[in-house]
């Protein structure tokens, strides 16, 4: 017989949601955003239990408590928020309640007449005198006065002229200060990961600083973006996200559109990281310094953006490591460095590195320091090349420590791979992951693949980013329908979840695959590009537009209140977005055809969007002007492609 | 950076099922019964994955292995058993293997005509020597040899002469044996408890040793009750469950029908424990001694029956403790001792147990040392009275405890209580629990029920037993019909789990109640009861038929087999119990109606059954003789509660 406490536990408290599974793992919540907690708590016998929920940061020793509410069936239900970004810790603490299952027992023993009554009371004053010691121990002096007289009252009087005072909301609420939790049972420690307010709502806008300027014919650098920073901003982005600023190497360099040999002139890959010129603390020569760069991290908070680095692990073999540390690499046989590969496929212009090698501390080391540099002056976002093809084990090292030093450093994980390892990812702390929107084309997958994000379990440790287009994919729907079907996959991305992004040139609705691939033509990767910002046919004045009704819309800027509506017509994709106190309600109704105009009833769930079956209310849009009077859950919509071919309503009654 | 391992973690281990959600529940399996494991598994980059479940007697340093199959997305499967009773642990551990990916990636390159591949062959035979050394250290010399060989033709021959013995399956099979585990990542450890096979297949015969003979003028003694043990054995029962045969108290001893006052000649409830005479190590002077009792114990085990005692921690106010041990009671301000109460009701006959005293720790040796007393004289089942009312961590602590002294011990919680509870105590270990299956009448409620214990999570740690009665609850359903509800409710009981149990009397199917109560009249809790045990219209019989069934089809001894079929008259269940590799496959219809005959098509789903959807086989009843020739699905039948009310069939080709 070894109990492990200096009492043995005396409640069982389990069954917890949200649970993610493992210790270790994170749940997500932006500053103050409450966090419901339930578990099941029961103990042995017939008394009255009472059971909080307690919080703290991780590693302060008190705690913020609140009491739980009890349900069903053992069940309880707490309310948490946390007012800062950091790590947080929860816990659930229960105990039976000697003083309220005294007072019920005297209830029913007075109701019965019993004769054992000023026995009764007497022990009603015993638990009172070790309240007032309790008070008296916490300082309250006065409460601790108080209640050492009422106990001199049950002790002295007849029990009708105590039972109004025992069961009076006075002394219960001083009781209530003062549990006895002496024998209570604390259940295990939960984390939470509590990031700004921007980890849950971003509009991220993607260039590529050397084409900043739209010209084919010259390197920009950051000194030249500026006018990209007040164009992004002007269409209402909030993040400007970069591909690797750092040197590019020149061994194996690829050529345009992705060709084995670079011609003279070609620029590379910014994904090739590393040449004579340094490695990742440093910049490409041709974008201009590190303090170029830290000038325009200053610009860009002046106007209210910020900047995100792409964090990419890959070293090209002009790297400064392989030199330095040759054995952060896999070595082969001959005493060279092995280049990635997917055999057959080879891909020389990268060494991946070898995150298990013998020295692999210091290597962790010194990968953390690099993200911690890039801290240090000023970039708090990291959009994460490929982690899925590094240790899960050393994210979750590297994002604790970041965000120990600095809790407002953001962290997207560029991951499109198997499910598991996209919710591991999240699980140990990204803020942020890509996801398959990109793909997502049919009203039925995309309704399931929506709800799958925010409204299983999926939404307590995964922030989808929707994102239409990437420097890697031009999905094939984008490819043929101009500029409508741009509006449509801008609008899904923008409004379904709060956080969103494209890379530019979408803007311009730039269509040209590689033939028969979901890849650009002259991909950016490899070329400085020629384009005209200000194109004709440009849709930056609908993406302003859907930014502006997010920044406008509380509701817009949640991620688990998404709602789909019933729309017989299979084009037809309708959904609301409504903030818990219905102060705010979007609906949204889109045309999922780029090519024929549809029209249909939709069914609204009523009760969701916190209206009467019957209510008549007033649909805003709040993209193309005007409303409509409605009533009911049925309502007539028609949306033309070249038209109106979607509503943002904002509901008002 | 603060990693906890010699190396990081490489492999993600999560999502186990089964998993009870809190590391100190057990899975329960029986001796031998197979365990089916799944967990998801995944790590980064692209190569092949080893996964291992393993698993050994808790305490024991050296595992048992097998390897796990890969699912779908990173979803692995495995299957161990355990060949003795006692505590076991099992885990599983993965890794990326290097030389299976060394050899895909060889086969890719040399399907490619790669022209690196003598340096490809020379790093397979880097990891062929050091696999021989891990083969020598093993002890497999001659393995070691063979691959240093091998090694050796690795370094010298051309890829053309290599292909065929890398990719053979004779060096797979040694690689497979002695693989580099050095990066591998172990998860979580799960706890099972194994039993042996009675926890799961058990037949329960309740009787009073006092009233053994039937004799309402006499107390019988242990030496009366051989009678009782040969006709629960004629009738196929294999556990004779004994009510408290402590001696009993004195003090406020409730008279027959549970007045608060006993007449002289009153004998008393078993359950209020504890006299003059002694408490939990003694036995009440009227049954005769302890040496009666193991003498008695010795006879039933000659007969292969076993014989569990009540474990009832009620004290009455004449127990030893009560002088020895007051700190273990509650202490009224008086001075007195708290009786039992559930305001306004008293029950001043028991004293409860303050498990949480000062002197706790003394209070929980004394009370699992009562145990192990009676496991010395050879009890290894204990039926538990109301554990519900006692912390859960003191069965979790005394379950262990006389486990690891005796892993035969059973322990049958009877606790009739909110399901959190009831299914907490199986999570920490009772072998078997109490049910509401007493009250389950219907047969949606049936079905419903039946298939939350032995279909969904409960499965794994709640063995549930099903009674028709017991001394406390004569249900209403046995109250009208006869011996046909007494029928019914058996064979329900009897088929539909493994483990099942009557209080005597039920064989007569006496149905006299308390009016307007749940209760019989003239309780044999109070009272010496006189009965003629082979009175007319007895069930024994039937009884008899249904346990030898039981015994003689192995599909009818397990837990998890249960498949309800489809019916449309809505008297007439159906469900089928098959062993997984269907040699032995039983099918009951029963008509729950005890007052009129019930005719229906029954529609079988013949995959459960292991049949062709128009199969053409042979029912045979077990019970009633004869049998029929089925074919397909749907097939005919009519049950008369007068007759054949029900048919449990064998099912032959």
């Amino acid at each position: 017989m070894e109990p492990k406490h200096a009492h043995a536990p005396t409640v069982t408290i389990e069954n917890f949601h949200p649970s993610l599974g493992a210790s270790n793992y994170l749940i997500k919540r932006v500053i103050d955003e409450p966090l419901d907690v339930y578990a099941d708590a029961f103990t042995d016998g017939h008394i009255i239990m009472c059971t909080l929920l307690k919080w703290h940061k991780a590693g302060d020793t008190r705690w913020t408590e609140s009491p739980m509410r009890p349900m069903e069936n053992d069940r309880w239900q707490g309310r948490c928020s946390f007012p800062s970004a950091g790590r947080w810790e929860y816990a659930v603490e229960s105990w039976a309640d000697s003083w309220l299952t005294w007072r019920k027992h005297f209830k029913a023993k007075f109701d019965a007449n019993d004769p054992e009554l000023r026995i009764e009371a007497r022990e009603g004053a015993k638990l009172l005198d070790q309240t007032a010691r309790r008070a008296r121990t916490a300082g309250a002096s006065s409460s601790s006065t108080e209640l050492l007289e009422l106990a001199d009252m049950l002790r002295r009087l007849p029990p009708g002229e105590l039972i109004d005072v025992i069961m009076g909301d006075d002394l219960q609420l001083i009781m209530e200060r003062f549990p006895d939790r002496s024998l209570s049972t604390t259940s295990e420690v939960f984390q939470v990961v509590v990031e700004r307010e921007r980890a849950r709502f971003s509009a991220w806008y993607e260039f590529f600083p050397r084409s900043a300027e739209g010209r084919a014919d010259r390197h920009s650098t950051f000194r030249d973006c500026l006018a990209r920073l007040d164009d992004a901003k002007s269409m209402g982005f909030d993040v400007i996200y970069f591909p690797p600023i750092h040197p590019i190497g020149v061994t194996h360099r690829k050529g345009k559109n992705n060709t084995l040999v670079a011609l003279s002139g070609d620029v590379g890959s910014p994904w090739a990281i590393g040449s004579a010129h340094g490695g990742h603390r440093a910049v490409e020569p041709a974008l201009g310094t590190v303090e170029d760069f830290e000038w325009l991290v200053g610009e860009a908070r002046q106007r209210g953006l910020e900047i995100a680095l792409d964090f990419a692990i890959n070293c090209s073999p002009d790297h400064p490591y392989v030199k330095e540390h040759p054995g952060w690499f896999h070595q082969r046989e001959d005493g060279s460095i092995r280049y990635a590969e997917n055999p057959p496929k080879k891909y020389q212009d990268i060494y991946p590195i070898n995150f298990h090698c013998e020295d692999w501390k210091s290597l962790w080391r010194e990968l953390i320091d690099v993200v911690l540099f890039w801290v240090e002056r000023g970039v708090k976002i990291f959009r994460v090349d490929n982690p899925h093809t590094k240790p899960v084990s050393f994210w979750e090292v590297l994002i604790a420590e970041v965000q120990a030093k600095d809790p407002d450093v953001l962290f997207l994980a560029e991951a499109f791979t198997k499910p598991r390892m996209m919710q591991g990812l999240g699980k140990i702390g990204f803020s942020q992951s890509y996801t398959y929107f990109t793909w997502r084309e049919s009203k039925h997958e995309l309704t399931e693949y929506a709800n799958e994000l925010t409204q299983g379990d999926m939404r307590w440790y995964y922030r989808g980013n929707f994102w239409p287009n990437t420097p890697d994919i031009l999905p094939h729907h984008l490819q043929h329908a101009g500029a409508p079907s741009f509006k449509v996959r801008a609008a899904l991305a923008a409004l379904l979840v709060p956080s969103w992004g494209i890379y530019s040139g979408y803007e311009l609705c730039e269509n040209q695959p590689l033939p028969g691939r979901e890849e650009y033509l002259d991909s950016e990767k490899y070329e400085v590009k020629g384009r005209d910002w200000n194109a004709p046919g440009n849709i930056k004045g609908f993406i302003r537009e859907l930014n502006r009704a997010r920044q406008d819309n509380r509701a817009l800027q949640l991620y688990d209140n998404l709602k789909f509506h019933h729309c017989g017509h299979d084009q037809i994709i309708v959904f609301s977005k409504v903030t818990p106190d219905f102060s705010n309600r979007t609906l949204v109704v889109i045309n999922l055809n780029p090519h024929d105009t549809a029209s249909a009833m939709v069914e609204l769930e009523m009760g969701a969007l916190g209206l009467a079956h019957d209510a008549t209310y007033r649909v805003r849009d709040l993209i193309h002007g005007g409303g409509y009077q409605w009533q009911g859950a049925s309502n007539f919509v028609s949306l033309d492609p070249r038209g109106a071919f979607m509503h943002l309503f904002r509901i008002e009654l």
